[in-house]
């Protein structure tokens, strides 16, 4: 072969990446090509299903809640290559109905399990986190694993560099962290090529699905870890978020997590695009199963003193202090609607329940009326801060291969092309509008003291994620609940309440749209398709207020349990 | 007057708005001409030639050290008025001798001192600054008082906008928790025109002399606020610093200094060159007579919780237990020499004397031999991040009056017009330089844990702040020693260590320059004329360790008084 290949060879290359990931589940977790089949009939493929199709004994460790079986790996009474294998196993099988594992290390997890278990016998001391299995989005390096962050032009090199010494070698700040804890990452998952839309998609595994309800998206950018999460590939997922990545994947798959403030976290050394913006900054987050999960996981990071080894991180040690789980009055704002698009009936119902929950726990809930959401998208997106750059670097990436941009992306970037950067001027105009955007906001939330009964500012703000419980591939998208969280700094969180119903979320049809996105919006709710899809909410904190808002989502979790 | 008027109107605004402060010292408060004129043949004009002007009462009260007067002023043992009268009197005296304050508010000063003397005959609570006299860099917004920040536009407007409504109507978040603490501001002092030299000079007062020796300059951009404590003209002093600007005229006019790591106070609602540049943000620090000053300004201010009321400020309150005042086992880097320009001799001497008292004093010092200072220049400065937008702003303003840029900013805009602004992608490769060269530094620093006594990274870094005691007018300038601390966003401090003797500091004739700058800095040591200069020191913790900084400020100066 002597003349340069030309498309096929991105197919090529795509697809041997995921064959030689598939290669890597041994032969005993295979699953029968009839399953695989059947499942893609199912609505879902989570839970009860999942769980039916492992053996028991796989099916209850994997069951069990993070804090619980850090207990037992910790007291011995696992061992850490039981808990591995157990999680490997349900991510061999959740990879196998869902596609969503961009890089597989079972067997180099499963060894460094039998070396903490050799450790333990040794009675060397056992990390927080001993043994405990993890997927993080392919991102984050993790030594011996690839990263190609869905670049076709990315796989077998270092980032598009195929001679380079740091491939496979090396390590992002947070997973050495965890590491030293005693946590081992089995697999890295799928996200969206180039981190910009809220649909996982891209051309080595392709669209992702929502394992809650396969008709929809499993969101994104950290899709894939939503997805893992949903399915219980593994016990606890880390991915990033700039404008909703961990909370929109945690939402439509019905999981928990949790986006804290810049700088609580690490994100040094990990790939990313646009790694230079630094205005609106790409911060790591949790996805889990529990409320429980994420702050075990959260403060077990933070033990380690990140700022130590990360000057980028915030010397802030963990602030038992700040919990306020023994207050018996908080006050909430709650945001049902943001005048611009109603949410869908599904949502509307979440929102009532958690209203509900926390009124008759005794707490307040005033309403939510801040500063337009919609400017800070336009400060976040359009021609602004987080696409200052015109795509160059995407556009880089992908012509290492000659893979296109997904569909998803178009709207974006319509001559499927880098757009002319902005120049300094234009960015410090639009840093300008971002702080005079947060000052205004802060101040909004600060006005609260005189309306609540408390005569403090509200404690948290309550609002939908998305309006839709996920999205149906191609439909028209509304982001406007989201995205700002990233331009004020809130820590968030993402609480599943319930799921949709079609029985009792009925389409409005006299419903009268407020605008023509709101009426397109409306439009898409069909109550048959979305049945089953998760339903949640979201909770903010103030800026770096991590410890607070997760004693808030204990105070919301058990308020919902009884109701 | 039909036509436009030309040139000459810059002069005349410039001239009006000196003669308006002028005016503004009552006339038992001016100098005879002759005492100005006297004052200008000398060498210095603080200290004892200042003290010998003032009535003994006032010379008393104003060589008194915050700590002190702040309990004065709260048991009631002197009131508010004469605490205020008195330091509104000597800045009078000063700004006479040194021409630095660009606004004067005396008059108005002095009537919020009799409300707080009023509020404390009624028993209501004072705060810690009751009655505290300060000064403030020209940039910072007190309601009822001009800020031209050297502008001859400005004068008259809000930043050039002759009809705006928030003309003298502004207040500075810092401003509003030092006022709600019972501070006064009672002037603002001169700064560098477009902020971006090391000698303050602008059109409206000209050339900043440096009050400790006439023939030198006062530093910059905080000139002016240097030049003010030097005299005592208030007993503590605001500025700002992006690239040494605090730290600098601390150095230069032998006061104390600390610039913190972003986001520990406000700078919300502050007058900027380049207010949307927000990669290396300008952060305000604190200039005054002792390390106790210091401390007891910053802890206040930190006590008014500013995070409730800027979000940019970070939620850390003052953490006592970071305080190293009784360790009696300290380990400090000391930096002699950065292998680009040796210091002059009295700077030398200075670190000889610090290095002499901390050893004697039980504690370690280690060679500091850190990424070099020369890269981390160039990225905060060289067609890079603070000069990305080309200087567009700068000469926007200088256009509203038609006023020349001043001599010392030629180097930076040779066709004294503004440059190309850099585009997204040229900033974005900057900050992953940024980046790289901090996750250098930082490694550095805690790689020394292997190279101490006490098995920890050094607690602190000890470095000249410029090469020379001061700089000679026009003459060239070499900063590798101080702009760094930006870059790494480390906390910094200056101490004052010694005078320039032309005794002691003699030229070393046989010195072999390592360079051409090393050359030209070298030879512009002259004996005679920097004799008196002040020599100094700056000590650097890492990022947000203010308390700790402080407490090592306290042990040096202890240290160096038993010498």
């Amino acid at each position: 072969m002597t003349s340069k290949p030309s498309s096929p060879t991105w197919r090529q290359k795509a697809a041997k990446k995921k064959e030689r990931d598939l290669a890597k589940i041994p032969n005993e977790w295979r699953l029968p090509p009839i399953t695989i089949d059947q499942a893609k009939t199912r609505c879902s493929i989570a839970d009860d299903f999942i769980d039916s199709l492992l053996d028991p004994k796989t099916t209850h460790i994997t069951n069990l809640d993070l804090p619980i079986l850090m207990q037992m790996t910790r007291s011995g009474s696992l061992s850490a290559v039981e808990l591995v294998t157990a999680f490997c196993k349900r991510a061999a099988y959740g990879h196998q109905l869902n596609d969503n594992l961009l890089e597989i290390g079972f067997q180099q997890a499963i060894e460094k399990a039998k070396s903490l278990d050799y450790q333990r016998a040794l009675k060397q001391p056992v990390g927080p986190l001993h043994g405990l299995p993890i997927t993080v989005k392919d991102q984050f390096y993790v030594k011996g694993m690839e990263t190609s962050m869905a670049y076709v032009g990315w796989i077998d090199t270092f980032e598009g560099d195929r001679s380079s010494p740091r491939k496979d070698n090396v390590e992002s700040e947070i997973i050495r962290e965890l590491e030293s804890l005693g946590a081992i990452v089995i697999a890295k998952s799928t996200l969206v090529q180039t981190l910009g839309a809220i649909e996982t998609n891209n051309n080595i595994l392709g669209y992702n699905q929502n394992p809650r309800n396969q008709l929809l998206s499993s969101g994104g950018s950290s899709g894939g870890e939503g997805a893992v999460q949903a399915l219980r590939g593994s016990a606890i997922g880390i991915g990033s978020d700039i404008g909703g990545s961990i909370s929109i994947p945690a939402a439509f798959n019905g999981v928990y997590s949790i986006k804290p403030s810049v700088g609580r976290l690490s994100f040094m050394n990990v790939a990313d695009s646009s790694p230079g913006q630094s205005i609106i900054p790409t911060v790591p987050g949790i996805i889990g199963s529990s409320v429980a999960s994420l702050e075990y996981l959260l403060k077990s990071l933070i033990s380690t003193q990140p700022w130590l080894h990360d000057s980028d991180v915030l010397p802030l040690p963990w602030r038992e202090q700040d919990d306020v789980l023994n207050d018996s009055h908080l006050s909430f704002g709650l945001m049902e609607f943001d005048g611009v698009v109603r949410p869908h009936p599904p949502i509307q119902r979440a929102l009532n329940m958690v209203a509900k929950a926390l009124s008759t726990s005794g707490h307040e809930l005033i309403q939510w009326d801040p500063p337009a959401h919609t400017t800070a998208l336009e400060i976040h997106k359009k021609n602004e801060i987080t696409c200052a750059n015109g795509g160059y670097d995407i556009f880089e990436r992908l012509a290492l291969s000659g893979e296109p941009l997904i569909p998803e992306m178009r709207s974006s970037f319509p001559d499927a092309k880098a757009t002319t950067p902005l120049d300094a001027i234009q960015i410090e105009k639009a840093v300008i509008r971002l702080r005079a955007y947060k000052a205004e906001y802060h101040k909004y939330w600060m006005s609260t003291a005189k309306n609540t009964i408390t005569g403090r500012p509200v404690d948290a703000i309550i609002l939908p994620v998305w309006p839709s419980a996920a999205v149906e591939p191609g439909k028209p998208i509304y982001g406007g609940y989201i995205g700002f969280a990233n331009v004020v700094d809130h820590s968030t969180m993402v609480i599943p309440v319930t799921r949709a119903d079609m029985h009792i979320d009925k389409l409005d049809e006299a419903y009268n749209p407020v605008g023509e996105k709101d009426g397109e919006i409306w439009k898409s709710y069909d109550p048959k398709l979305y049945h089953g899809a998760p339903a949640a909410v979201q909770i903010q904190c103030r800026r770096l207020e991590e410890e607070k808002l997760l004693s808030i989502g204990k105070i919301l979790t058990s308020a919902l349990s009884e109701l």
